[in-house]
């Protein structure tokens, strides 16, 4: 179909209109304009914005003005983010005409009939996406339709190639840059502040990037924030990374698989979490920061992700389908879920357990310092001068030697020290046992809402501390775990929260 | 989970943002607003604002703002939408806090990992979206798993009902109030001009509204639109409905099954056309607009909606499952939708082979008048005086008595004559057969293509008058039809699209 740049169409002057859409471009008209009247163009419709002369254009939806401080007839009002990738000066003569919809669209239609894509295929998706030729509704048919078991592996392996393709890609310049990732779900799992220092005090490079809590009581950039600053600009980074060998930064914003984002930005508030779109945006990610050595945890526990072993297994196949094919060196371990790893949850409870597995002070809770010295020894068998099975016994020595302790010290200077000491909540609730036993399951989901209620991760020192674990003793009248808080209201939804469900069950001793 | 309205968050002081966001909320808040920053809110995060006296809430998108023209740090923004749906002045205190998904949304999973759902499930689901809490991606997400073969057909049958449920519902107080519904995709097709005077006359209650065209070239309200009124306040509609027995109206933006305008809003931009979505929407817009007895029109044919007698019967049998246990009369007609109807494709021209039909011209369009006089015949045989498989005779009698004239003017002068006669588009260009033989098909999609594209049905004059149909004969350099525009812009587009397909195929003679 020709482009209709209809010449009776009269030209409109553009104006920035400084709000924030995200990810979506945003067109405004006022109601009166007389194209607006004349075209039938209505509320939410697509438009496609033209400058004859150096044939620039976007896509945008659109909303209809009635204030002419906004925007007045004659006017074409780009929402911030439109108004940058139009990139033309305001007051240029810009015409406009219903879009046509994305040529790809043809084959998410396929995709919701059910039928298989080939890599030119999501190739076109992918290149349509990340020009911002889909809407959020064009972004959540895609998602739903290629969610559960709507993409086969190849396909998984097609999406994560393309979503690398459509963005830039680090180069590090060295053959082995190591990485981790956890699929999450895991309260106060901190094992990637360990490993950290660990694997680069040994030499291995592994410029790791976090992300933010988003539905979790923290995140490790929450957490480390606790400690140094995260937000790092480019070139600071990179830096660090040279002399340390290892950071441990706030992913950021950076132009990585960038169709990632734009698919999370729609997949999170639908809640949509598919093993293929799981696997498509992890690794799509690692490759794209220039990983070749990457290692994946899986949790697998009754509140976990991965509520069993068989799910497990079959997520680890699609992940080694796909990164073997990639050329990822990539080893998944799956690992005990059953309950939050550690003592503390919330970023300055989770950053006090991290330090005392660093000082190796008797204190420090077993399971992480044990979880953390796993995980960093098969990352530390990636290296060809280590043998198998040894991995292990290097990590543990680094720890307990100090150096591990002393790669944190230097990575937290280099990074920026948080000057100001943050401590725990000073509101305080001791949860107790409600008769003699055994501690039988701890309830991840239920730990970390009421985590969550109590103002974690926004207030670093609020959370939870447990103070026993699953099989641990316990008598009626004993605290389970410690509320804080740094607010009333929040104190007390945590409290109200855990008074219906406190996440424990007590087993009869004799059991 | 408890609704967290934390007292430590300050109020904010609500302000009307003159912002058309159509069938979506959208709150705005200024980037320096203290509690954007505090709260951790993203752009397109979903929000609930409260007025704590009177207990209001809504539920918003946030926009993002960097100009305080638009919105101060400290104020809180709604678009008009959100703005008439909470329904306080400006200026009241208000607080803000992340929006919990409405519980429905569970049950949209459920749809998505293929489940079946319950009638109460529906009802949930059409409640929340009526009340605005899904935002168009959620909206998106529910339509395209139930997309395709998502929904059994006890599953349309619930989202009809909670649809009906969901918003007013007219009763015109008599037993019998006819109504009929064409599924679309066939140019030309203006049978319901002559069916409701023809049925009026009779004596039956068809109070019938239409829709306009979205992606054709003409819809009964554009082409009525041509020789009357036809947006009418809903009493006026209401005394001339009782006057005449029917009416050939705009269906507007009534309050009857609210869910489906909220729905079609987004499936529309992803053309999204299933099965059980048709059903729904059309016996719930029928029942809720109080009819009692319906006929559906579905045509068949290689470029109709429905391409074979087979996907034609499997609609016709879900339109009988679910109206028959909404209590509906209802009769589905599959009819030939090889070609399109009578001559003229654009308002104009239809409203002219509609008028020679009325007039009994012996130019009219036999094909038109003769489809008319079927469904016209179907929908009288609803009454209990006519004898089963008179209805046809009884309305050819009607039509050439002048009695059906006679109705439509009267119809005409009761809404409004429209007193500008509108004339065919003066820009004319004739398409020609390339060799001698027999029409062999007719494209309607292309024909359709080409219409709009000449400007209907926005300029009412333009179109294609078809002046052969398939198995006439024709000569090479006969034309074929004629192209009608208002701008010479449209014009040299329609005729390029004619040039690279003109929609015909010519067979040779001896076939």
């Amino acid at each position: 179909m020709p482009i209709r740049i209809a010449t009776h169409i009269p030209t409109l002057k553009l104006r920035r209109v400084a709000i924030d859409t995200y990810k979506e471009n945003v067109v405004y008209l006022h109601r009166d304009c007389a194209l607006y009247r004349s075209e039938g163009f209505q509320a939410l419709s697509k438009i496609e914005i033209h400058q004859e002369d150096n044939g620039q254009q976007i896509i945008a939806v659109l909303n209809v003005v009635d204030d002419e401080n906004i925007i007045q007839p004659g006017q074409l009002g780009l929402s911030e983010q439109a108004y940058a990738q139009l990139n033309l000066p305001e007051g240029t003569a810009v015409r406009v005409v219903h879009a046509t919809p994305p040529q790809s669209l043809r084959a998410v239609h396929r995709k919701i009939a059910g039928e298989r894509l080939s890599y030119d295929e999501y190739l076109g998706i992918t290149q349509d996406v990340v020009e911002n030729r889909y809407s959020k509704i064009e972004i959540a048919a895609f998602l739903v339709a290629c969610s559960d078991n709507g993409m086969d592996r190849d396909e998984v392996l097609s999406l994560t190639e393309t979503m690398v393709k459509t963005g830039e890609r680090l180069d590090w310049g060295e053959a082995l840059v190591a990485d981790k990732h956890c699929i999450g779900g895991i309260p106060g799992n901190r094992t990637t502040m360990l490993m950290v220092p660990i694997i680069a005090a040994h030499g291995m490079l592994i410029p790791k990037t976090s992300s933010r809590a988003i539905t979790s009581p923290a995140g490790t950039a929450d957490t480390m924030a606790v400690l140094a600053e995260v937000e790092l600009n480019p070139q600071h980074l990179l830096d660090i990374v040279h002399q340390q060998r290892g950071c441990l930064a706030w992913g950021g914003t950076a132009k990585l698989a960038p169709v990632d984002d734009i698919l999370i930005a729609v997949e999170r508030p639908l809640s949509m979490d598919s093993p293929g779109q799981l696997v498509a945006s992890i690794l799509s990610k690692k490759v794209a920061a220039g990983a070749t050595h990457l290692l994946i945890d899986i949790p697998v526990g009754p509140t976990a992700k991965m509520h069993d072993q068989a799910s497990a297994m079959r997520l680890r196949k699609l992940f080694e389908y796909v990164g073997d094919r990639m050329g990822l060196h990539l080893v998944v371990v799956i690992t005990d879920g059953r309950q939050p790893i550690g003592r503390g949850i919330g970023p300055v409870l989770e950053a006090r357990d991290v330090m005392q597995v660093l000082n190796n002070d008797p204190l420090a809770p077993c399971d992480l310092r044990e979880k953390a010295l796993q995980l960093a020894g098969r990352i530390l068998e990636f290296d060809a001068d280590v043998r198998g099975g040894q991995g292990y016994i290097i990590a543990r020595d680094i720890l307990e030697s100090g150096r591990a302790l002393a790669k944190m010290q230097a990575i937290i200077k280099a990074q920026g020290q948080n000057e100001t000491s943050i401590k725990p909540g000073h509101l305080q609730h001791s949860v107790l046992a409600a008769c003699d036993g055994v501690v039988g399951s701890i309830d991840n989901l239920q730990i970390a809402r009421i985590a969550r209620l109590a103002g974690a991760p926004l207030d670093m020192g609020a959370g939870v501390d447990l103070h026993c674990k699953v099989d641990d003793p316990v008598t009626k009248g004993q605290a389970l775990y410690t509320i804080y808080a740094e607010f009333n209201a929040d104190y007390n939804f945590a409290q109200q929260a855990a008074e219906g469900d406190n996440g424990f069950t007590i087993a009869s001793p004799s059991r």
